[in-house]
């Protein structure tokens, strides 16, 4: 099982529908997944889910346990003030310790409106996989101006769907 | 004036006592600063303050306000999973844009319980503080092992004392 | 006295014609500055001038003396394999330590003939200067497509022009 | 076949004798290595081997092949002003582009005399392999203060020698 992880909380997010466009990809290639959308995290986790609180919430145990159940992962992270956005690395921090993504692999895909395409949030979060023990594929595509390359469910660019289908093969045979 | 930010919402944290030490610091050499600790953030902030709710919650404009009107910001940054609290980050994406951070001049120390004294943690924030138009002082100390370093709300290294007073000094000219 | 390096050794380089214009730009703002373009390095200064034979290159030292002696320093940066290139910190290894850069000012400029203007070269090279105990500019121009963009011994876009032109004034109040 | 490549071209470096004692690691798991010190480049390679001279300088062909024809590498990288030395960096800038490293994988080991052990040359060598296409493991062994935990040839360190070896075995099932 393949977890995609969408890696904002904000409502109707486009990172939620290139996280639906990704699974499409994955069961086109026979791959099984399944999509978590951190806007269904509980407003209040961090008060509720994080420090001593660390495992008390349900609804957020939910959530996490889809991440930390799956073999491997896939990260869509948009571009948050030159990072990824802070609820996803306080969902990570919300996560078992050590246990929790130790020894998994993942993928990640950036998405920006602007030019830079998420090139900070993959390194960033790539450090922080990195240091949790779970490994990270170099391919990492950087989806920049997505709103003009992104219509009707569906990514528009060529080398990008050339990008993001690489990226799943490399994924399945990680 | 200068706002010291404790760069955690944990309660009753070790960054909250070292961002008081570092008040006195300020105070001794006569400049005049305020502790901001996220602690005090409304637990629901991911979901009350942030994206199309962005300004719409009282009491964490209260918080943001005490950033955003500084001229020079300290951030007092405990180590989580190897960067900066995911907390700190989703505050920061709370706060006005592009005006909340720009062209403030800023000084960053980092805490671990462990050897590397938040050396990512300080690296990731410069990239977003400096991608957001914030410069931030070349020294950054790195308090790592804190908990033998700091008792009854003092720090107790002579080296990190040296590095926290020559920070306040530079910040105090930046 | 400001010096502006070109970040490569290799010649006619794209780099070095940009590092001129800035240098046009500083003059018109009545700032003093000087070129050091790293294609003057002796060749073989890996072997001459780093670690036992530190300093015991005269050309090599003629050339860390303008760097050295610099109040000011302004790094124009190729992107070599999605960062700087390496003859740069080569070069950077070759300075005299601690005192080399120590509580300098600097201003970073990225080049790429790609879209990401050099992003990692500016992060790396940050989290190095800050190591050394130099300041950073947080505006950091992010040339990318430069072979469009530059014409004629100056940078034709309208954007660039502004950002060069903030960043050199900045730096001059810096 | 494994090369293992020192990182630095200092003459008798300590990360020369890690990288045989790694390759001793390697053939009691039964793996086939070799060792290749950047101590051997030809002295002049940045202005011979580089750019317009790509692939002209046969004494710098002759180390490059045997990082280009292995299908595993593992980098020993001795932290040098905060990150790798800029040797390491220019000898990765006169590799054949893009098929150097391309789909290879690798394993990071950092050195330090002090208390970094070379954090951030790990970081950033993360960064610019995986620009290149070059997977890279999730632990990469910190071996800070390596002059008081190396003797005689061997790592005298009972952790620095767990990470070595999980990590060894981890990139001969990568």
């Amino acid at each position: 099982m393949i977890t995609i992880v969408v890696g904002t909380n904000r409502k109707n997010s486009v990172s939620r529908q290139v996280a639906d466009y990704y699974k499409s990809i994955l069961d086109n290639k026979g791959a099984t997944s399944q999509v978590v959308d951190l806007v269904d995290l509980p407003g209040d986790f961090p008060t509720s889910a994080l420090y001593e609180e660390n495992g008390n919430n349900s609804d957020f145990n939910t959530i996490r346990e889809k991440v930390q159940s799956a073999e491997k992962l896939v990260f869509v992270v948009p571009e948050y003030n030159g990072s990824f956005p802070g609820v996803l690395k306080a969902f990570i921090d919300g996560l078992k310790y050590p246990e929790g993504l130790r020894d998994k692999k993942s993928a990640l895909i950036g998405l920006s409106s602007g030019v830079q395409g998420g090139v900070f949030a993959m390194s960033h979060l790539t450090d922080i996989f990195n240091y949790l023990g779970m490994h990270v594929l170099a391919l990492k595509p950087k989806l920049a101006g997505i709103e003009q390359n992104f219509s009707e469910g569906k990514v528009t660019n060529n080398l990008y769907n050339q990008l993001l289908n690489d990226q799943a093969e490399k994924l399945i045979s990680f």
